[in-house]
Order: C-alpha cells, then structure tokens, then sequence
C-alpha cells in the first residue's frame, strides 16, 4: 500500500499512470472505512488495472454548524482495511494542499443539488462537485465509485460528468446494510445504544415504501405518509424530510413513472443519517 | 484536416489519443480566424504530437445585449487557415450538441473574473470557465493556448486550471497587432474606416504607458490618466475601462510592484476594443 500525501505527487502519479494507458479505479471517501466503502473498493479493483482511495474529510462541504471537526478519523486503520481487498494506493491530502490560500474556484449544478440534503446543508454539494473536480483531473481515473448510499451526491456526480463531458465512467454500488438492516454509514458511530436500537425504522420504512410501491401505490402522498408514519413510531427519530423524487434529476414526482428514489434524512438526538430505496 | 463535429466522436478522438500516449496542444477560439489565432495554432503545431483547434461560438458566455448573433464565422476559411499553418484536426461543434436541454453546471473563480471585463459583461468569464473545462475534457490536451490579448481570459484560465489541477499546460502567446499596431481581433472588421484611424490610440496609450513606467513611474493613478488622455484624442473613443491590475489576479494595484497588466476596453461606435500591455 502506497501512501499519497500530497498533491503534486498525485498528480505525477495521474500522470504517469496515464503516459502508461493504465486504467485506474478511483474510490472518493471520506475515510473512517466501513463495509459499503470496502464494497467500492472492491468492485474498483476488481475492474480496473489498480485502484486509488481518497481519504480526504473535505472541509467544504461542511456548513458552518456541521460535524466538520468531529468526523471520525482513523488513517491507519483505513490503510489496513483498503490494503485487505487488494487497492494499492491511498491519496490522503492535507486541506492545506487542496485548498492553498487563495483558492477561489466554485461550481454548482442547478437543479439537482437544491433539493432533499441540498435544500438543509447549503453549499454541501457545490463542495463535492469542486472536490471530485479536483480529484478526478488528479488521478485521472477511467472508473469512479460511489454508494447508492449518497443518492443525491450520485445523482450530482452523474450530472456534473455528464455537463463537463468528464471522462470518467460514474459507477454507483448498492447501499451496504448491517445485519438487521441499518444502511453502514461512518456517522454510525455516533449513535448511542437507544439511537442504535430505534434508528432501524429507517431501513424498515424503506421496505413499508416499497411494499406499497410493488402493490401498485402511485400516489407519493399516500407513500411519503406511510413512511413518516412507520419513522414516527421512533419516539427519538426527528425526521428532516421523507421525500419522494425522480431517481435522475431529484426533483420531487406526485406519480412515479419513472424510476423513483424515496430518500430521507432523519435526526437521533445529534446524529443524521440518511438512507434511501429506489423504485420502479 | 479533419472536421469534428460531434461531442461524441470528439470525446472518442480524446480517449483514443490518450490511449496513444499522444502529446495533444488545443488552441480554442470563436473562430473567424486571423493571425493572432494562426500564431496560437504555429506554436500549438511546433510544440505538440497532435494540433486541435476548436471553433464554437461560446453562447453562454454572451451577455443578453451583446453580439453573439452576428459574431463574424466562416468556417470554411478557417479551415483553410488553421491548415496552412499544420493543424490537422478541427472541433466545430452544434451549440444543442454542447448545451443540451437542461444543462445546469456553472462555475465561477472569485476575484480574477470580478474586475475590468468582468465587471461590464456579467457571466462572461463563469460562461468561459465551462466552456474550457468541457473542451479540457473531450480533448484532453498536455497543452492549451491563449493569446495575451484577452489578458484577462488567460489569468482566469490559469487560476481554474490551478485550483481544479487541471491535467493540462496552460500557454500564453503575445499579442499579435496590424503593422500599425492595433490589436488583431475578429471584431476589428465591424470598424468602418473612420474608426479603423481613430482605434489606432489604442495601442500608442499602451506604448504612453510603458515609456512613463520604463522611466519609473510608479503612480498608477498617473500613469491610467496618461493613457486615458492619450485615448480621448480620439474623438469617437468612449472609454469602458483603463485599468491597472495585478499581473495574476486582476486586482487594481495603485503602485505597481509586481508584473502589472494596463487594460483597456474602448468602444467606437458599436465596436468594442480590447488591449493591453504587461508592465514589468
């Protein structure tokens, strides 16, 4: 496992590996590695001719109010858990080398960005497109992965790629769940046991989502409804928003035809954590 | 000489010379080419495997009151020209082809797009700043080349392609002017013989400039004044702007220390002029 620190290196890497007509998978996280990060990496090396992580907690796309300075970290464990499933380098910079004094570039996608965790955390996915932006022209990756975990945040990759003409295949990998059903997340750890316990109507309400959806449910109303209502057994659960949108622009649908994503944000004392289904 | 015109085949063309290894310069312009251009593509051919010149009329970087409806084309002659000087590919994509319905990404670089042009033509710079990073993508270029005499647009190519670690070199070319000195441009063939004459102050204030800075003066106040009272001989010149900036950030400087850009934007008549000249 090689270990990247810093910017100019990675970008002789990128170029190198790109003089050599290699194919590289690239993993962005934000570290803090669990199963759904392995499941990423896994595919990437699977595909690809070697595959780079980041592990990069990207300070912009943290609002003001944000867990910024409390986002878990463990690099040497990160560093084992990646070596395990066979990826070869990890890019770990610091935000200084990223974002030197005077970095003034910004990026937005409209539309796709506004709603659902977009309308809460401001500026969080114009930070994810200038990040990606970066590591992307970085490594210069044929392949790029990323959980359905993060709906919206695929979503916004999708589209940005898309508009840039990005030449980098966008891969999304199913969403990783615990044994009972709770979708793996880093901010996990912050739930204490009571949280832990009641945060499983989440997955649970997905499943009430998409019983109704497979028994020919169209009307979002009526689907949103039984999803609240199955979270607010919870008495701990704030939910943020249960919504109902299209699986490609985000944008809010009164009648699935296409597919759809139910996507929802809910609050346990402290903690957020988001989980989603897609439909049709 | 190859004409692309489609996105697609011309992403294909990047891939294909990326995975050639080959050494790709890219010499983006409106079109409507002139020696300015050709000196551009001369370099471009002299330094690189492969020259691709692009000739798209940026739509989105055109104000509502601006000129994007009779920008001068001849695509035909352009052809002819970029072929004479060794060019063996050409990019002239459909505006649909590369704004398609429901495009939404926007970017921006704080500062260095905010001052002189940018002030006058709202969303010019943040229109150029995708433009180039969708050309960046579909060609892949090792080098791209701009002419100093959008200073401005060089300095905001430059920061972007900084801050996003842009996997590209980014070439500026001086300015290429008439035997008389007026600045080449696509634009100079709105001006009608009068003020064909009277543009001609244009480059003698920048020559004012530099004789007063060779001497040491150091007031930028004085020194825009001269200049300014050199382009009033002209009676038909309506100043937008005479400006003195920061070499690389655009800012005004009062005394200039480090290299220093004098900017000017004059209109006579309809035509809007732009010139300037690097100052230490």
């Amino acid at each position: 496992m090689e270990l990247i620190k810093s910017v100019a290196e990675m970008a002789e890497l990128g170029r190198k590996w790109r003089a050599e007509n290699k194919r590289v998978g690239l993993v962005p996280t934000m570290g803090y590695l669990h199963e759904g990060h392995l499941e990423l990496a896994k595919q990437a090396v699977a595909e690809n001719d070697l595959t780079v992580i980041s592990i990069f907690v990207n300070p912009i796309q943290f609002g003001a109010n944000e867990d910024l300075d409390v986002y878990p970290r463990d690099l040497e464990g990160d560093l084992a858990k990646a070596e395990s499933v066979g990826v070869k380098y990890a890019f770990a910079p610091e935000a200084a080398d990223m974002y030197p004094t005077g970095f003034a570039t910004t990026m937005d996608v409209a539309g796709v960005t506004q709603t659902l965790c977009g309308a809460s955390r401001k500026g969080h996915f114009q930070g994810v497109c200038v990040v990606l932006s970066k590591l992307f022209n970085l490594v210069q990756p044929y392949r790029a992965y990323f959980g359905q975990k993060d709906g919206q945040q695929l979503a916004v990759v999708r589209k940005l790629a898309q508009d840039l003409n990005m030449p980098v295949e966008i891969c999304g990998v199913p969403i990783v769940r615990e044994a009972d059903g709770l979708a793996k997340s880093s901010r996990n750890v912050y739930l204490d046991e009571e949280c832990r316990k009641q945060a499983l109507v989440l997955s649970q309400s997905l499943q009430v989502a998409k019983r109704l959806y497979d028994e020919g449910e169209r009307d979002a109303g009526l689907i949103k409804a039984a999803v609240q209502a199955h979270i607010e057994t919870a008495p701990l659960a704030q939910i943020e928003y249960v919504e109902l949108v299209d699986a490609v622009t985000m944008q809010p649908v009164l009648k699935p035809e296409k597919p759809a994503m139910l996507a929802l944000a809910v609050r346990f004392k402290t903690t957020r954590l988001i989980d989603n289904i897609i439909l049709g």
